[in-house]
Protein backbone atom coordinates (compact mmCIF):
# COMPACT_ATOMS: atom_id res chain seq x y z
CA UNK A 1 0.00 0.00 0.00
CA UNK A 2 1.66 3.11 -1.09
CA UNK A 3 0.89 6.37 1.13
CA UNK A 4 -0.58 9.20 -0.09
CA UNK A 5 -1.06 12.47 1.51
CA UNK A 6 -4.60 14.03 1.42
CA UNK A 7 -3.48 17.15 3.42
CA UNK A 8 -3.26 19.60 1.09
CA UNK A 9 -6.98 20.69 0.12
CA UNK A 10 -8.45 23.80 -0.49
CA UNK A 11 -10.85 23.34 2.49
CA UNK A 12 -8.18 23.94 4.56
CA UNK A 13 -8.67 27.93 5.02
CA UNK A 14 -4.66 28.37 5.08
CA UNK A 15 -4.05 26.77 1.89
CA UNK A 16 -6.94 28.13 0.21
CA UNK A 17 -5.54 31.65 1.03
CA UNK A 18 -2.36 30.93 -0.05
CA UNK A 19 -3.37 30.18 -3.48
CA UNK A 20 -5.53 33.07 -3.98
CA UNK A 21 -2.63 34.70 -2.73
CA UNK A 22 -0.10 33.05 -4.59
CA UNK A 23 1.96 32.47 -1.79
CA UNK A 24 4.28 29.30 -2.01
CA UNK A 25 5.29 28.93 1.75
CA UNK A 26 2.57 27.55 3.40
CA UNK A 27 1.86 25.23 0.33
CA UNK A 28 5.58 24.10 0.61
CA UNK A 29 5.79 24.28 4.71
CA UNK A 30 2.68 21.32 4.57
CA UNK A 31 4.25 19.38 1.66
CA UNK A 32 7.59 19.05 3.13
CA UNK A 33 5.69 17.75 6.24
CA UNK A 34 4.39 15.15 4.70
CA UNK A 35 6.73 13.94 3.24
CA UNK A 36 8.68 14.25 6.54
CA UNK A 37 5.70 12.07 8.28
CA UNK A 38 6.16 9.04 5.67
CA UNK A 39 3.91 10.33 2.82
CA UNK A 40 4.80 8.16 -0.84
CA UNK A 41 3.03 10.72 -3.28
CA UNK A 42 0.77 13.98 -2.99
CA UNK A 43 -2.67 14.76 -3.51
CA UNK A 44 -2.89 18.19 -4.99
CA UNK A 45 -6.94 18.93 -4.32
CA UNK A 46 -7.61 22.04 -5.19
CA UNK A 47 -11.72 21.81 -5.67
CA UNK A 48 -13.06 23.29 -8.95
CA UNK A 49 -11.04 26.45 -9.20
CA UNK A 50 -13.75 28.72 -10.57
CA UNK A 51 -11.49 31.38 -11.25
CA UNK A 52 -8.12 31.47 -13.20
CA UNK A 53 -7.74 27.76 -12.77
CA UNK A 54 -4.90 27.36 -15.10
CA UNK A 55 -2.94 30.12 -13.73
CA UNK A 56 -3.64 28.47 -10.01
CA UNK A 57 -2.85 24.97 -10.84
CA UNK A 58 0.19 25.39 -12.16
CA UNK A 59 1.39 27.13 -9.35
CA UNK A 60 -0.03 24.75 -7.21
CA UNK A 61 2.19 21.67 -9.01
CA UNK A 62 4.82 23.80 -9.27
CA UNK A 63 5.03 24.76 -5.59
CA UNK A 64 4.38 21.43 -4.51
CA UNK A 65 7.06 20.17 -7.03
CA UNK A 66 9.79 22.69 -6.03
CA UNK A 67 10.11 20.76 -2.62
CA UNK A 68 9.61 17.42 -3.72
CA UNK A 69 10.22 14.71 -5.60
CA UNK A 70 7.29 12.61 -5.07
CA UNK A 71 4.62 11.68 -7.82
CA UNK A 72 1.50 14.43 -7.14
CA UNK A 73 -2.35 13.26 -8.05
CA UNK A 74 -3.80 16.64 -9.40
CA UNK A 75 -7.04 16.07 -8.17
CA UNK A 76 -9.95 18.38 -9.19
CA UNK A 77 -13.50 18.27 -11.65
CA UNK A 78 -12.47 20.98 -13.72
CA UNK A 79 -10.72 19.98 -17.02
CA UNK A 80 -8.65 23.15 -17.40
CA UNK A 81 -7.67 23.05 -14.40
CA UNK A 82 -6.70 19.41 -14.84
CA UNK A 83 -4.36 20.09 -18.16
CA UNK A 84 -3.10 22.88 -16.62
CA UNK A 85 -1.26 20.95 -13.84
CA UNK A 86 -0.37 18.37 -16.61
CA UNK A 87 1.64 20.79 -18.30
CA UNK A 88 3.18 22.87 -15.28
CA UNK A 89 4.71 18.81 -14.05
CA UNK A 90 7.96 18.37 -14.51
CA UNK A 91 8.31 14.37 -12.92
CA UNK A 92 5.22 12.30 -12.14
CA UNK A 93 1.56 13.65 -12.48
CA UNK A 94 -1.59 10.95 -11.66
CA UNK A 95 -5.14 12.62 -12.71
CA UNK A 96 -7.65 12.13 -10.34
CA UNK A 97 -9.81 11.47 -11.54
CA UNK A 98 -12.62 10.24 -14.06
CA UNK A 99 -15.93 8.18 -13.96
CA UNK A 100 -18.73 7.60 -16.25
CA UNK A 101 -19.81 11.15 -16.30
CA UNK A 102 -20.28 12.22 -19.47
CA UNK A 103 -18.18 15.03 -19.45
CA UNK A 104 -15.30 13.28 -17.14
CA UNK A 105 -15.34 11.13 -19.99
CA UNK A 106 -15.18 13.72 -22.36
CA UNK A 107 -12.92 16.01 -21.36
CA UNK A 108 -11.10 14.31 -18.20
CA UNK A 109 -10.03 10.63 -19.90
CA UNK A 110 -8.67 11.99 -23.23
CA UNK A 111 -5.95 13.97 -20.72
CA UNK A 112 -4.63 10.87 -19.75
CA UNK A 113 -3.70 9.68 -23.44
CA UNK A 114 -2.30 12.89 -24.05
CA UNK A 115 -0.13 13.02 -21.23
CA UNK A 116 1.05 9.40 -21.20
CA UNK A 117 0.08 9.60 -17.05
CA UNK A 118 -1.80 7.53 -14.83
CA UNK A 119 -5.50 8.18 -14.31
CA UNK A 120 -8.25 7.30 -11.51
CA UNK A 121 -11.27 5.50 -12.56
CA UNK A 122 -14.28 6.15 -9.93
CA UNK A 123 -16.74 3.75 -9.65
CA UNK A 124 -19.61 6.02 -9.91
CA UNK A 125 -22.53 5.65 -11.95
CA UNK A 126 -22.96 8.19 -15.11
CA UNK A 127 -25.07 10.76 -12.65
CA UNK A 128 -22.37 10.53 -9.92
CA UNK A 129 -24.34 8.66 -7.56
CA UNK A 130 -22.92 5.49 -5.66
CA UNK A 131 -23.75 1.83 -6.38
CA UNK A 132 -25.63 0.27 -4.30
CA UNK A 133 -23.83 -3.04 -3.66
CA UNK A 134 -20.53 -4.70 -4.88
CA UNK A 135 -22.19 -6.42 -7.71
CA UNK A 136 -22.96 -2.97 -8.95
CA UNK A 137 -19.95 -1.32 -8.62
CA UNK A 138 -18.33 -4.54 -10.26
CA UNK A 139 -20.77 -3.57 -12.88
CA UNK A 140 -19.58 -0.27 -13.00
CA UNK A 141 -15.83 -1.09 -12.90
CA UNK A 142 -16.44 -3.29 -16.20
CA UNK A 143 -18.10 -0.55 -17.72
CA UNK A 144 -15.70 2.16 -16.67
CA UNK A 145 -12.28 -0.19 -18.26
CA UNK A 146 -14.41 -0.64 -21.44
CA UNK A 147 -14.62 2.81 -21.66
CA UNK A 148 -10.97 3.69 -20.51
CA UNK A 149 -9.67 1.20 -23.35
CA UNK A 150 -11.87 3.08 -26.20
CA UNK A 151 -9.63 5.88 -24.92
CA UNK A 152 -6.89 3.99 -26.21
CA UNK A 153 -4.95 4.20 -23.25
CA UNK A 154 -2.45 0.90 -21.71
CA UNK A 155 -4.72 -0.88 -19.46
CA UNK A 156 -1.85 -0.47 -16.36
CA UNK A 157 -2.77 3.59 -16.29
CA UNK A 158 -5.85 2.53 -14.68
CA UNK A 159 -6.23 2.83 -10.80
CA UNK A 160 -9.62 2.39 -9.75
CA UNK A 161 -11.08 3.98 -6.98
CA UNK A 162 -13.87 1.90 -5.43
CA UNK A 163 -14.84 5.39 -3.10
CA UNK A 164 -15.07 4.75 0.81
CA UNK A 165 -18.62 5.63 1.72
CA UNK A 166 -19.11 7.79 5.01
CA UNK A 167 -20.53 5.39 7.99
CA UNK A 168 -22.58 8.10 8.85
CA UNK A 169 -24.23 7.02 5.58
CA UNK A 170 -27.35 5.24 6.97
CA UNK A 171 -25.80 2.08 5.69
CA UNK A 172 -21.87 2.99 4.85
CA UNK A 173 -20.52 0.58 7.22
CA UNK A 174 -22.53 -2.14 4.89
CA UNK A 175 -21.18 -0.38 1.65
CA UNK A 176 -17.21 -0.19 3.22
CA UNK A 177 -17.81 -4.12 3.38
CA UNK A 178 -18.61 -4.24 -0.01
CA UNK A 179 -15.88 -2.47 -1.00
CA UNK A 180 -13.38 -4.79 0.50
CA UNK A 181 -15.51 -7.52 -1.86
CA UNK A 182 -14.95 -5.14 -4.92
CA UNK A 183 -11.07 -4.90 -4.32
CA UNK A 184 -10.79 -8.75 -3.88
CA UNK A 185 -12.84 -9.37 -6.64
CA UNK A 186 -11.64 -6.84 -9.68
CA UNK A 187 -8.40 -8.68 -10.46
CA UNK A 188 -10.55 -11.59 -11.55
CA UNK A 189 -13.75 -9.38 -13.10
CA UNK A 190 -10.99 -7.28 -15.01
CA UNK A 191 -8.36 -10.19 -15.80
CA UNK A 192 -5.74 -8.04 -14.52
CA UNK A 193 -3.62 -7.23 -11.34
CA UNK A 194 -5.76 -3.26 -11.23
CA UNK A 195 -4.34 -1.04 -9.36
CA UNK A 196 -7.09 0.11 -6.57
CA UNK A 197 -7.07 3.74 -4.80
CA UNK A 198 -9.16 4.55 -1.45
CA UNK A 199 -9.90 8.09 0.41
CA UNK A 200 -9.55 6.53 3.93
CA UNK A 201 -11.08 9.89 5.46
CA UNK A 202 -14.07 9.91 3.39
CA UNK A 203 -15.13 7.10 6.26
CA UNK A 204 -15.81 9.58 8.65
CA UNK A 205 -16.72 12.37 6.61
CA UNK A 206 -19.46 14.89 8.56
CA UNK A 207 -20.05 15.11 12.24
CA UNK A 208 -19.26 12.86 14.58
CA UNK A 209 -16.80 12.33 17.77
CA UNK A 210 -13.26 12.98 16.53
CA UNK A 211 -11.23 10.16 18.81
CA UNK A 212 -13.84 7.71 17.40
CA UNK A 213 -13.36 8.66 14.14
CA UNK A 214 -9.53 8.87 14.20
CA UNK A 215 -10.49 4.72 15.55
CA UNK A 216 -12.65 3.81 12.89
CA UNK A 217 -9.60 4.85 10.35
CA UNK A 218 -7.50 2.74 12.41
CA UNK A 219 -9.74 -0.14 11.99
CA UNK A 220 -11.04 0.04 8.50
CA UNK A 221 -6.93 0.64 6.98
CA UNK A 222 -6.11 -3.06 8.21
CA UNK A 223 -8.85 -4.33 6.27
CA UNK A 224 -8.17 -2.04 2.79
CA UNK A 225 -4.82 -3.21 3.52
CA UNK A 226 -5.76 -7.31 3.17
CA UNK A 227 -8.16 -6.68 0.49
CA UNK A 228 -5.33 -6.07 -1.79
CA UNK A 229 -5.70 -1.78 -2.06
CA UNK A 230 -2.73 -0.40 -3.59
CA UNK A 231 -2.45 3.40 -2.95
CA UNK A 232 -4.18 4.82 0.40
CA UNK A 233 -5.29 8.24 0.69
CA UNK A 234 -5.35 9.57 4.05
CA UNK A 235 -3.86 12.16 6.60
CA UNK A 236 -0.58 11.35 6.84
CA UNK A 237 0.27 14.02 9.71
CA UNK A 238 -2.22 11.53 12.13
CA UNK A 239 1.06 9.60 13.75
CA UNK A 240 -1.00 6.71 14.63
CA UNK A 241 -2.97 6.73 11.52
CA UNK A 242 0.89 5.95 9.76
CA UNK A 243 1.90 4.10 12.51
CA UNK A 244 -1.26 1.02 11.21
CA UNK A 245 -0.60 1.88 7.55
CA UNK A 246 2.88 1.11 8.20
CA UNK A 247 2.22 -2.21 10.34
CA UNK A 248 -0.37 -3.17 7.67
CA UNK A 249 2.18 -3.28 5.13
CA UNK A 250 4.31 -4.84 7.20
CA UNK A 251 1.67 -7.59 7.82
CA UNK A 252 0.57 -7.96 4.02
CA UNK A 253 3.92 -7.64 2.65
CA UNK A 254 5.57 -10.82 1.71
CA UNK A 255 8.62 -9.70 2.48
CA UNK A 256 10.10 -12.02 5.70
CA UNK A 257 8.70 -9.70 8.63
CA UNK A 258 10.71 -7.51 11.19
CA UNK A 259 9.78 -5.34 13.36
CA UNK A 260 11.85 -2.80 12.09
CA UNK A 261 10.01 -2.80 8.43
CA UNK A 262 7.25 -0.35 10.48
CA UNK B 1 -16.47 -10.61 16.98
CA UNK B 2 -17.43 -12.01 20.48
CA UNK B 3 -14.29 -11.18 22.77
CA UNK B 4 -12.73 -13.17 24.98
CA UNK B 5 -10.11 -12.36 27.56
CA UNK B 6 -7.23 -14.17 27.88
CA UNK B 7 -6.28 -12.29 30.93
CA UNK B 8 -6.44 -15.26 33.09
CA UNK B 9 -3.33 -17.11 33.07
CA UNK B 10 -1.19 -19.17 34.96
CA UNK B 11 1.63 -17.35 33.21
CA UNK B 12 0.73 -14.58 35.20
CA UNK B 13 3.02 -14.95 38.90
CA UNK B 14 -0.27 -13.41 40.83
CA UNK B 15 -2.70 -16.12 39.15
CA UNK B 16 -0.09 -18.71 39.23
CA UNK B 17 -0.22 -17.87 43.17
CA UNK B 18 -3.61 -17.76 43.82
CA UNK B 19 -4.18 -21.37 42.54
CA UNK B 20 -1.48 -22.24 44.16
CA UNK B 21 -2.73 -20.47 47.18
CA UNK B 22 -6.47 -21.68 46.22
CA UNK B 23 -6.99 -18.31 47.19
CA UNK B 24 -9.59 -16.81 45.16
CA UNK B 25 -9.36 -12.96 45.55
CA UNK B 26 -6.88 -11.98 43.13
CA UNK B 27 -8.78 -14.50 40.44
CA UNK B 28 -12.21 -13.14 41.24
CA UNK B 29 -10.52 -9.35 40.67
CA UNK B 30 -9.08 -10.18 37.37
CA UNK B 31 -12.30 -11.47 35.98
CA UNK B 32 -14.41 -8.64 37.36
CA UNK B 33 -11.79 -5.91 35.83
CA UNK B 34 -12.50 -8.07 32.56
CA UNK B 35 -15.67 -7.73 32.25
CA UNK B 36 -15.96 -4.42 33.40
CA UNK B 37 -13.58 -3.70 29.77
CA UNK B 38 -15.98 -5.59 27.55
CA UNK B 39 -15.10 -9.34 27.85
CA UNK B 40 -18.13 -11.46 26.63
CA UNK B 41 -16.45 -14.81 27.80
CA UNK B 42 -13.48 -15.42 29.83
CA UNK B 43 -10.70 -18.17 28.67
CA UNK B 44 -8.48 -20.02 31.99
CA UNK B 45 -5.80 -20.79 30.96
CA UNK B 46 -4.26 -23.12 33.55
CA UNK B 47 -1.27 -24.71 31.70
CA UNK B 48 -1.19 -28.59 32.53
CA UNK B 49 -1.59 -28.27 35.67
CA UNK B 50 0.61 -30.99 37.12
CA UNK B 51 -0.54 -30.97 40.80
CA UNK B 52 -3.75 -31.97 41.67
CA UNK B 53 -5.07 -30.78 38.34
CA UNK B 54 -8.69 -31.58 39.37
CA UNK B 55 -9.20 -29.93 42.49
CA UNK B 56 -7.57 -26.62 40.97
CA UNK B 57 -9.18 -26.89 37.63
CA UNK B 58 -12.70 -27.25 39.83
CA UNK B 59 -11.45 -24.07 42.10
CA UNK B 60 -10.62 -22.39 38.90
CA UNK B 61 -14.25 -22.81 37.10
CA UNK B 62 -16.26 -22.42 40.80
CA UNK B 63 -13.91 -18.68 41.29
CA UNK B 64 -14.73 -17.07 37.94
CA UNK B 65 -18.00 -18.84 37.77
CA UNK B 66 -18.74 -16.82 41.74
CA UNK B 67 -18.64 -13.65 40.52
CA UNK B 68 -19.35 -13.98 36.43
CA UNK B 69 -22.29 -15.10 34.59
CA UNK B 70 -19.79 -15.13 31.01
CA UNK B 71 -18.94 -18.49 29.24
CA UNK B 72 -15.67 -20.06 30.53
CA UNK B 73 -13.24 -21.31 27.86
CA UNK B 74 -11.48 -24.31 30.02
CA UNK B 75 -8.47 -24.56 28.32
CA UNK B 76 -5.95 -26.84 29.62
CA UNK B 77 -4.08 -29.74 27.64
CA UNK B 78 -4.85 -32.02 30.99
CA UNK B 79 -8.02 -34.28 30.03
CA UNK B 80 -8.27 -34.71 33.94
CA UNK B 81 -8.30 -30.65 34.67
CA UNK B 82 -10.93 -30.33 31.65
CA UNK B 83 -13.12 -32.73 33.02
CA UNK B 84 -13.18 -31.42 36.34
CA UNK B 85 -13.75 -27.97 34.97
CA UNK B 86 -16.69 -29.34 32.61
CA UNK B 87 -17.68 -30.83 36.06
CA UNK B 88 -17.94 -28.04 38.38
CA UNK B 89 -18.72 -25.74 35.62
CA UNK B 90 -22.65 -24.07 36.33
CA UNK B 91 -22.85 -22.09 33.45
CA UNK B 92 -21.50 -22.43 30.36
CA UNK B 93 -18.10 -23.90 29.01
CA UNK B 94 -16.73 -24.06 26.05
CA UNK B 95 -13.63 -26.64 25.87
CA UNK B 96 -10.22 -25.31 24.49
CA UNK B 97 -9.82 -27.25 22.54
CA UNK B 98 -8.46 -30.71 20.80
CA UNK B 99 -6.43 -31.21 17.89
CA UNK B 100 -5.56 -34.36 15.71
CA UNK B 101 -2.92 -35.05 18.10
CA UNK B 102 -4.55 -39.08 18.98
CA UNK B 103 -4.12 -38.28 22.66
CA UNK B 104 -6.31 -35.04 22.40
CA UNK B 105 -9.08 -37.23 19.59
CA UNK B 106 -9.11 -39.66 22.66
CA UNK B 107 -9.67 -38.10 25.77
CA UNK B 108 -10.27 -34.43 25.18
CA UNK B 109 -13.12 -34.69 21.96
CA UNK B 110 -15.06 -37.20 23.87
CA UNK B 111 -15.69 -34.59 26.78
CA UNK B 112 -17.58 -32.60 24.62
CA UNK B 113 -20.15 -35.14 23.22
CA UNK B 114 -20.02 -36.34 27.44
CA UNK B 115 -20.54 -32.75 29.03
CA UNK B 116 -22.60 -31.61 25.75
CA UNK B 117 -20.66 -28.60 25.38
CA UNK B 118 -18.93 -26.60 22.47
CA UNK B 119 -15.54 -27.15 22.05
CA UNK B 120 -12.39 -25.77 19.62
CA UNK B 121 -10.67 -27.46 17.07
CA UNK B 122 -7.03 -26.28 16.65
CA UNK B 123 -5.55 -26.93 13.05
CA UNK B 124 -2.38 -28.42 13.55
CA UNK B 125 -0.90 -31.41 12.24
CA UNK B 126 -0.84 -34.76 14.49
CA UNK B 127 2.66 -34.20 15.68
CA UNK B 128 1.09 -30.19 16.65
CA UNK B 129 2.99 -29.12 14.02
CA UNK B 130 1.48 -26.27 12.04
CA UNK B 131 0.52 -26.75 8.62
CA UNK B 132 2.66 -24.57 6.07
CA UNK B 133 -0.33 -22.59 4.16
CA UNK B 134 -3.72 -22.09 3.55
CA UNK B 135 -4.32 -25.09 0.93
CA UNK B 136 -2.93 -27.38 4.04
CA UNK B 137 -4.51 -25.83 6.98
CA UNK B 138 -7.91 -26.19 5.24
CA UNK B 139 -7.16 -29.98 4.37
CA UNK B 140 -6.72 -30.17 8.33
CA UNK B 141 -9.65 -28.43 8.96
CA UNK B 142 -11.56 -31.14 6.74
CA UNK B 143 -9.77 -33.99 8.39
CA UNK B 144 -10.62 -32.78 11.63
CA UNK B 145 -14.55 -31.93 11.11
CA UNK B 146 -14.29 -35.85 10.15
CA UNK B 147 -13.15 -37.09 13.39
CA UNK B 148 -15.42 -34.66 15.06
CA UNK B 149 -18.35 -36.05 13.30
CA UNK B 150 -17.14 -39.68 14.17
CA UNK B 151 -17.18 -38.60 17.61
CA UNK B 152 -21.13 -38.34 17.13
CA UNK B 153 -20.89 -34.29 18.32
CA UNK B 154 -23.74 -32.08 16.71
CA UNK B 155 -21.21 -29.69 14.08
CA UNK B 156 -23.09 -26.78 15.67
CA UNK B 157 -20.87 -27.28 18.72
CA UNK B 158 -17.56 -27.25 16.81
CA UNK B 159 -15.22 -24.07 16.56
CA UNK B 160 -12.22 -23.98 14.58
CA UNK B 161 -8.88 -22.08 15.51
CA UNK B 162 -6.64 -21.71 12.60
CA UNK B 163 -3.64 -20.94 14.91
CA UNK B 164 -2.24 -17.40 14.56
CA UNK B 165 1.43 -17.21 14.15
CA UNK B 166 4.09 -15.06 15.72
CA UNK B 167 4.81 -12.20 13.53
CA UNK B 168 8.93 -13.47 14.57
CA UNK B 169 8.27 -16.55 12.73
CA UNK B 170 10.71 -16.40 9.81
CA UNK B 171 7.24 -16.29 7.44
CA UNK B 172 4.93 -15.51 10.33
CA UNK B 173 3.23 -12.69 8.20
CA UNK B 174 2.91 -15.15 5.61
CA UNK B 175 1.30 -17.21 7.47
CA UNK B 176 -1.37 -15.00 9.06
CA UNK B 177 -2.40 -13.88 6.09
CA UNK B 178 -2.84 -17.65 4.69
CA UNK B 179 -5.00 -17.39 8.05
CA UNK B 180 -7.19 -14.88 6.67
CA UNK B 181 -7.65 -16.85 3.35
CA UNK B 182 -8.69 -20.14 5.94
CA UNK B 183 -10.99 -17.50 7.74
CA UNK B 184 -12.68 -16.96 4.57
CA UNK B 185 -12.74 -20.29 2.83
CA UNK B 186 -14.34 -22.28 5.84
CA UNK B 187 -17.20 -22.38 5.49
CA UNK B 188 -17.14 -23.21 1.80
CA UNK B 189 -15.12 -25.86 2.51
CA UNK B 190 -17.20 -27.54 5.48
CA UNK B 191 -20.30 -26.49 3.93
CA UNK B 192 -22.17 -24.92 6.72
CA UNK B 193 -21.32 -21.20 8.87
CA UNK B 194 -18.77 -22.60 11.11
CA UNK B 195 -17.39 -20.40 13.59
CA UNK B 196 -13.92 -19.94 14.18
CA UNK B 197 -11.40 -18.00 16.69
CA UNK B 198 -8.32 -16.49 16.90
CA UNK B 199 -5.79 -15.91 19.46
CA UNK B 200 -4.62 -12.11 19.07
CA UNK B 201 -1.67 -12.43 21.50
CA UNK B 202 -0.33 -15.07 19.37
CA UNK B 203 0.77 -12.63 16.86
CA UNK B 204 3.05 -10.98 18.80
CA UNK B 205 4.72 -13.73 21.45
CA UNK B 206 8.30 -13.24 21.83
CA UNK B 207 10.72 -10.81 21.76
CA UNK B 208 10.08 -7.13 20.23
CA UNK B 209 9.00 -3.73 21.34
CA UNK B 210 5.78 -3.72 23.25
CA UNK B 211 4.17 -0.42 21.61
CA UNK B 212 4.89 -1.77 17.70
CA UNK B 213 3.33 -5.07 19.78
CA UNK B 214 0.26 -3.57 20.33
CA UNK B 215 0.38 -1.49 16.93
CA UNK B 216 0.35 -4.85 15.37
CA UNK B 217 -2.25 -6.55 17.35
CA UNK B 218 -4.18 -3.77 16.56
CA UNK B 219 -4.18 -3.98 12.78
CA UNK B 220 -4.31 -7.39 12.62
CA UNK B 221 -7.42 -7.29 14.68
CA UNK B 222 -9.60 -5.89 12.32
CA UNK B 223 -8.40 -7.92 8.83
CA UNK B 224 -9.50 -10.84 11.40
CA UNK B 225 -12.75 -9.11 11.92
CA UNK B 226 -14.01 -8.80 8.21
CA UNK B 227 -12.19 -12.42 7.00
CA UNK B 228 -14.83 -13.32 9.26
CA UNK B 229 -13.86 -14.47 12.66
CA UNK B 230 -16.58 -15.43 15.24
CA UNK B 231 -14.19 -14.75 18.46
CA UNK B 232 -10.99 -13.38 19.36
CA UNK B 233 -9.24 -14.25 22.08
CA UNK B 234 -7.27 -10.79 23.36
CA UNK B 235 -5.63 -9.04 25.93
CA UNK B 236 -9.38 -6.84 27.23
CA UNK B 237 -7.62 -4.43 29.37
CA UNK B 238 -5.74 -2.65 26.45
CA UNK B 239 -8.23 -0.12 25.93
CA UNK B 240 -7.20 0.85 22.33
CA UNK B 241 -7.00 -2.42 21.29
CA UNK B 242 -10.86 -3.29 22.65
CA UNK B 243 -11.58 0.33 21.11
CA UNK B 244 -10.35 -1.25 17.92
CA UNK B 245 -12.58 -4.19 18.31
CA UNK B 246 -15.43 -2.31 19.04
CA UNK B 247 -14.65 -0.62 16.10
CA UNK B 248 -14.20 -3.49 13.79
CA UNK B 249 -17.30 -4.79 14.86
CA UNK B 250 -19.20 -1.65 13.99
CA UNK B 251 -18.12 -1.34 10.85
CA UNK B 252 -18.45 -5.58 9.91
CA UNK B 253 -21.72 -5.14 11.62
CA UNK B 254 -24.97 -5.75 9.31
CA UNK B 255 -26.66 -3.28 11.60
CA UNK B 256 -26.83 0.28 10.38
CA UNK B 257 -23.81 2.08 11.50
CA UNK B 258 -23.63 4.90 14.50
CA UNK B 259 -21.07 6.09 16.48
CA UNK B 260 -22.77 4.76 19.60
CA UNK B 261 -21.76 1.25 18.97
CA UNK B 262 -18.38 1.42 19.67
Amino acid sequence: MILVADNLQITDKKIDRAISDMNPEPIQDIVKRCELAGAQAIDINSGPLSRDPEKKMAFLVETVQSVTDLPVFIDTANPKAMEAGLIANRKTAIINGFSLEPAKLEYILPLAKKYNTDIIGYLLYPNSHVPPDSTERLGVAVELFSRFQDAGIDKERLIIDPIVAPVIWENGAFQDMEILTVLRNLPDILDFQVRTIGGLSNLTTGQGPKDKKLILERTYLPMLACAGLSFALLNVLHPETMQTAKAANALTSPKIFAYELF
